[in-house]
């Protein structure tokens, strides 16, 4: 199959994440985490992060769930944007596995509009309603923009005053790390978040995402977790091939390269689009980018290479950069839009 | 304690109702509905409402959510507007009992809005979204509107068209079908209503609602929701005191008399509030009533007689009127907002 | 109907109950459990029980359901004899509203049997297994039995020593105590009981149970569980009229003569059937009785005055007494089983 | 780390399926199942199986979670043998994931005794009852025995005749059919298994379980189950790299050599014990052998290679072989016990 702009899930595995796997592919070790490789990997993320706990989880959206499990409350519900990706495609699992309620707030560029969330306070301290106890933001978001680390702090802020956790979807943490400039510590645990699910499938790795706990009280409490992720089916047997996985994402440097390569080519895509005159609706900082095209030459692009329409009724479409587009990859697709404007 | 108009639920039993109950006190009945006054109440059921299935059910948010866990199929959501009881004042019982996620629509009138609904259906026929197969509805509204027939048509003309059910969350459908002139029927069935939430303690009985499911898919499987009351724990064993009292609030038309002095009284509480210059902020037809009253007297008024403050930034406060209200509760409470504005 | 020897829900309701409802049945009262009967009740409580927390709920499966929700933690599974009736009546509530797994106990008697219980501790402390942190039994036993005070202790003190909460579903408590010759505390908060599902349905009230905690860690939790009980759909508007039920059941001693009453007819039925050879297969204490009849004056005898078969294969049937038997109904029942076993 | 008898877990990737996983990883493939490989892997099953529907589940938890899932009906509970893996090792998931109760049987053997299991055909047609609708046994069983074909066909004439499916936990069913000299159609759709959660990474691949559903009526709802278990957090979006393994799991026969290794050294094992007088406690049929050992040599014979104690109070041990165990990992570990008991 050729490339596609479609996600970042339909490229592949890099090639040095792959012969990690192969390396770890010797002899007997322990299951369930008890492995040498789990050992060295969780000490990674405590490099990274700072003093973690870090739970392996098989799928971005296990890794949200189990998050927002790891937080419940009796009575807790969920604020977060009507944008995210737990709210709009993740099938309803958290009030499936939960049962907890989210409470969405209008968004049209995919961030946390803190003024709008206040009405949900009214929700507090009555029990009638559902309980706010959770705040879940997505970074970067599934419109393609990118909180500042001031914006997180706020909205971290925002959920401390009035005890809430703050949840981060990282499926595409590294890309906004990358397009920020800073750390992956700077913009987690430096503005204040809770818990992160940080993704490492949409950046180069075969599977497994990684639930990181900065919290002190849900960190003491991590024994209890690992019952959760049993009982939410996240509990991989052979779990070294999940660690080794991260522990040559980090030791590597593929992480940042990945999602520098990503997020570069997105630049380089909106700069080709502008200069043939089709508009870009997000401001483009991460891998991902949102663009008008002529609703006639829709099909044919895809039929070239594939990419989903985000609204039919405006044809605004998505580009998603994999750590593995070219510029070559960008040029042709330029080429074809060209060709196709032109018929 | 004093009358209140804060809501339906301060009044008591009406006294033929009361009568009911202890005329059903007399000797052995079979348990869990298999007793002569279940038979009874629930052809009045289908007097009244035409050929349907009825399940007794102890309060109005059991009632809803039963409503919604016998609709539920794999994956299914709920298309609902942002005022719904369900999604307000139910504690999230709807996802933790039934597992599904709700989607809200904004509104201000408390009415389903059906081109802002439309959103959602992009969210059919795609496994990875929660899937919109019910649409809930309340009638009145939470906000004291009252949907017209028209309006009900054409949101269940929208269900039917997308292959959801309609529900209807009536805790106060008496005050509806008064306020409308229709009979209970023509607002439910004859508009195209799948299932709904038959509202009795609001209206004067003690305890004890009723789902009456209309869809003939629906009804065909009744006795697998007679599993799915008892699982939610809505089986009275005691069944004939719940049914003694339906028997009465229908054959003495008592539903329709509670209801239409609700309604009365609203109306006149309306007037008398306009005539001394305080705002009404909702179309007055069934038994609710909005206004905004000076902060400054909303406490010492509410001493007198409790209300609700619905909105504490605006100071629009919320008046129901019990069964029992009578004309001289409404004229004290006028003449003590005189005395504390004059003060 | 005729009386029934079926269960204690065929019954009505105590003329003194109803006359609490009625002189209840005035003005307006604070709904959710803020009106004056419902503070008055919890103080009965407290003077029953010693210092504890109380919840009105609707039904029996409910309030087993809402003590076991209380008490669940993550992972949290629970060991039960089997003869349970949270596990053989239930409908699988406690698994569907709860997500928690029992673990049962073989049991002739209904009840407990440590050592046998004692194979389930290999599930403690193992992320993999579910996590037994509570015990439940039914006091009396779904098999007539009733525990000593020295049977309740033992498992109290095996539930503490391995960190579990203990439960007991006390749908015929009353029966017990009065059996015991023992105040309602003694068998207990006296035993070690954490949490106890009251019974008054079967007992002479028309509609409501009350969950009792005595345990101070979960009693400090009071306000998380208020949530707990509505989001389990158990929380009533009109709690006066549960509330004013348990005053008079408390006040009058209602709870006492009614379990007295069944207990004495289960005796006397007892004797009368042992004089006519039919075997009683349980040592009767309470108000049921179990019994070995004729296969073949089943059916007619059960027209006579409805029972139930237990077991079909053996022709064991039950026999429950409610608190309006007679003397003069177990008299002409028996003369029934004679002219149908000479016929 | 050495090699260990403790779980056919604690070994790696058969080299073949890392093969396969290294070539997979070229170019773009469509995530979530709409790849290539999904497309051959699902061919290769109904090659393997007949006509099937395959869904591919991240683990064995998983893959019976959704299994039940996939045939739970309102009110359903299950029936499985007191050994069965869903019951003693999944940490209740399946109670928290589908709401289901579990309705165990006394087993020694760990296989489903019918006679036993006929007690809870008193549940069906009760709506108080948990309505057994899904029989749940294991091949090869967790206590390493094995059913014959005769028995599954009794226990699937004993589920249909009660309209009851048939679940089967094939966590090692490659083993089963290797030791009872069939194909893996006979012993699943030949015997009337309705669904099989087909066992992958015990048998040598890294991550990636399948179930195979054979029931026409729940072939028909394949699109209902997409959903189901993205829900139940299983979709892996890039798919390929599950699909992939089982190509050529199948392709290259692995499947069979793996399974014939593990039983033929368990057997190996079976033997070299007994001459050395230790007493093996199951019939050792596949890869899964159950003996006594002297209490004083457990702990240092497990730090010479680790396995697990079955049962402490009767130094019952399990050894498990895996695919990767050769004679010479066993002629050292009898040396081993030798020299422990001769100390």
């Amino acid at each position: 199959m050729k490339k596609s702009f479609a996600s970042d899930n339909y490229s592949g595995v890099h090639p040095s994440i792959m012969r990690s796997l192969t390396e770890a592919n010797s002899g007997h070790q322990s299951p369930y985490g008890g492995d040498e490789y789990t050992t060295k990997a969780k000490k990674k993320f405590n490099e990274i992060f700072g003093p973690v706990e870090t739970l392996f989880i098989y799928n971005g959206t296990a890794s949200n769930v189990v998050a927002l499990d790891i937080m419940k409350e009796i009575g807790s519900s969920i604020i977060c944007p009507e944008t995210a990706h737990i709210f709009t495609d993740e099938t309803g699992s958290t009030a499936k596995l939960t049962g907890m309620q989210m409470l969405t707030v209008p968004s049209t560029d995919g961030k946390l509009d803190i003024e709008e969330a206040k009405k949900y306070l009214l929700f507090k301290d009555n029990f009638h309603k559902p309980n706010p106890t959770i705040v879940s933001i997505s970074q970067a978001t599934e419109n393609g923009t990118i909180y500042t680390l001031d914006e997180i702090q706020k909205i971290a802020a925002f959920a401390k005053e009035n005890k809430m956790y703050l949840h981060m979807d990282g499926a595409r943490i590294s890309n906004a790390a990358v397009a920020l400039g800073c750390s992956l510590e700077e913009i987690t645990r430096g503005c204040g978040v809770d818990i992160l699910s940080f993704g490492g499938t949409k950046n180069g790795i075969m599977f497994g995402e990684a639930l990181v706990i900065f919290n002190e009280n849900l960190k003491s409490r991590i024994k209890e977790f690992e019952y959760l992720r049993k009982q939410n089916l996240q509990l991989h047997s052979k779990m070294r091939y999940i660690a080794a996985q991260y522990i040559t994402l980090f030791e590597e440097n593929i992480w940042y390269e990945n999602a520098k390569t990503g997020n570069e080519m997105a630049k380089y895509l909106e700069g080709e689009l502008l200069k043939i005159n089709i508009p870009i609706t997000n401001e483009v900082k991460g891998n991902t980018l949102f663009a008008i095209l002529p609703k006639s030459i829709i099909e044919p692009l895809q039929e070239f290479c594939y990419f989903y329409v985000w609204n039919p009724n405006t044809s605004e479409v998505r580009f998603v950069m994999s750590f593995d587009i070219l510029k070559e990859d960008i040029d042709l697709f330029i080429e074809k839009i060209k060709e196709l404007t032109t018929k």
